[in-house]
C-alpha cells in the first residue's frame, strides 16, 4: 500500500507542511490523550475530484464525542472550509482517510481554545491488496476487555462510545494478536459476549439475522459503516438489529466480520485457531451493503 | 499557586521554546495516546540548587511502562543529561514537577524512533496553598471503574499498572466528580474495592494497619510515593502491606487517604456525602512518611 506524504490541515491555520510540528508539548490531547477524533474515507474519481463519505455522520460523530468530553468543537463551516481546501490537492484516482482530531486544547495557554487539524491520507487504487486481503479474511484472537458487557451503564465518565485519543489500550491488544500469529482482534466481555475489534465493529450471520453488538452499556463505538450496513441490508429485505452475541454461538454462525470504514468487511476465518463458516457469496453482499464494490 | 512558563526539552534536540509545537501531527503518542509518562517532585533548595526525588526509581518505572507498550525508551544518561541542563535553568526556592513523556514515535517516519519529552513546571514554595488545602482535605466521590478487581490478570493488553498518555478516563471521572460537587474520585471495582484515584493512590488505615490497593490484578498504578510511605511506616513499627478494601468498610476506618508525590496524602473527608473519621496526626505522620514536613 504506497503512502504519499498526508496533508495536515489546523483549523485556524490552514494547510500546513507535514513534516512541521503543529502541537505543543502541554497540549491535553497529547499530554492525556484528551480529545476525540473521527475517520472517513474519501474517493478520488476518475474525473479527479475528491469526495468525502459521509462527512456529515462523521461530524455529526464527532460532535457527540465532543459534547461527551465537554469540548467545543468548532463549527461544522471551519471543518468543512478547511477539508474542502485540503481535498483540492488530491487528484490522483483512488481512495484516502480523513482524519478527523479535536483536543481540548493547551494546558498553559486555556485561553487558545481546543485544538482541531485535520490529517488527509491518500492510500492509492480502491482495489488494492489492503482491501483485496481483507476480503480473503481475517485470523483473530479473542481478548477480553476486562469489563462486562454493560459497564457502561450509567457510567458516562467511562466514555462509552466516544472515540477519544486515548487509544492505547486498542494498540496494545493489536500488539498481542500479532504476538499470537493472528492478524486482528476481538474484544470480549467478562460475561462471554463479542464486542468489537480495536479499530473495527463487528457483524455476524446468526439464524439468517445479520446482528452486531449494542452500543449501549456496552462502550463500544458506533460504528457508521456497520449503521450503513445494516441499513441497506433491511432495505434488501435482510433481517438486521442490535443484539448481544455470546462468543460461544460465533461456531455456528454463518459468518462473522470485521468492519471498518476503510476497508469494508473482513471475514473471521479463525477465531483462536477454530474456524470459522466463511460465506464469499455473502461477504460480497455485505462490502456491496458497505459501499465497496 | 503561581504557575510560570515551564520549560521544555527535547532528548535528542535539548531544550526548547515552550511556546513553539514540538509534535508532530503523526506522532502516535498524540494521535493513538500510545506512549507513556511518569512525574516527581522537584525541590529547589534555599541555596538555589534544584534536586529531583527518587528520579531513580521515576526512571526505572517509566522504563516498566515503555517495556508493557514495546516502546525503546533512550538510555538513561539521555534523559539524565536533558533534565540536568532543565534544572539548572531553577534557582528561585520552591518545587516543581519533573514529568517524562514517551511516544511511539512518528507514524509516517518510523525510522525517526520514539519521541523523548521532559516538561518542568515551577509552582512556588512548598508549604503552599494548594499543600496546606490537600492536608486539611478533599471531598470524594466513588466511580465505578467498570471492571472487577482482578481483570487485568493475564491480561497485559489492559496496560494495567501501565502509567500510559490514554488517560481521558481520568479526566474524564475528575469532571464527573467536580460535576457532583466533589473535589476528587475513588475508582471502584465491579466487585466493591476501593481502587485508587484518577491520579492518585490509596491508602486507608484498617484496625490498626495501613493498607493500599494491590497493584496485582487491579490494574492501578504502582505508586512511588504510597511506597514510600509504606517503607517508612514499617520502619516506623506500624503494621502496613497491600491489601483489598472494600469501600463498605471505609466507614470503620481511622482514616482514608489520596496520595499524589506532588502534594502528599490528602485526607479524604468525605465520600458520596458520607462523613469519614478524620485523624490530623495520623495524617501529619503519613505525610512525613512521605517526606512532606
Amino acid at each position: 500500500m504506497a503512502v504519499v506524504q498526508p496533508v495536515v490541515g489546523v483549523v485556524g491555520a490552514g494547510v500546513v507542511d507535514a513534516r512541521t510540528p503543529v502541537i505543543t508539548a502541554d497540549d491535553l490531547g497529547f499530554s492525556r490523550g484528551d480529545g476525540c477524533f473521527d475517520s472517513l474515507r474519501v474517493l478520488i474519481g476518475d474525473d479527479g475530484v475528491a469526495r468525502t463519505e459521509g462527512l456529515e455522520a462523521h461530524l455529526a460523530r464527532l460532535a457527540t464525542s465532543a459534547d461527551a468530553l465537554g469540548i467545543e468543537s468548532p463549527p461544522t463551516y471551519a471543518w468543512s472550509e478547511l477539508i474542502e481546501a485540503m481535498l483540492a490537492s488530491l487528484h490522483t484516482p483512488g481512495e484516502g482517510t480523513l482524519k478527523l482530531i479535536l483536543t481540548r486544547g493547551r494546558e498553559w495557554l486555556p485561553q487558545a481554545g481546543p485544538t482541531a487539524l485535520v490529517v488527509l491520507t491518500y492510500r492509492g487504487r480502491p482495489n488494492d491488496e489492503a482491501v483485496a486481503r481483507a476480503r480473503r479474511g481475517v485470523r483473530v484472537t479473542a481478548l477480553s476487555s476486562g469489563r462486562p458487557s454493560d459497564a457502561f451503564l450509567d457510567a458516562p465518565w467511562l466514555l462509552g462510545g466516544v472515540k477519544t485519543l486515548s487509544y492505547a489500550i486498542n494498540v496494545a491488544a493489536q500488539r498481542e494478536a500479532r504476538a499470537r500469529g493472528a492478524d486482528d482482534v476481538l474484544f470480549i466481555s467478562t460475561d462471554g459476549y463479542a464486542l468489537d475489534g480495536p479499530t473495527s465493529g463487528f457483524l455476524a450471520v446468526l439464524d439468517e439475522a445479520l446482528l452486531t453488538t449494542p452500543t449501549e452499556g456496552t462502550g463500544i463505538l458506533a460504528s457508521t459503516t456497520v449503521q450503513r450496513i445494516l441499513a441497506a441490508a433491511r432495505a434488501d429485505g435482510m433481517p438486521a438489529r442490535e443484539e448481544l452475541i455470546p462468543v460461544s454461538e460465533l461456531s455456528r454462525a454463518r459468518g462473522a466480520w470485521l468492519v471498518s470504514s476503510s476497508r469494508g468487511p473482513a471475514p473471521i476465518t479463525e477465531l483462536d485457531g477454530r474456524q470459522l463458516a466463511l460465506d464469499p457469496a455473502l461477504t460480497q453482499r455485505i462490502a456491496r451493503y458497505a459501499g465497496f464494490a
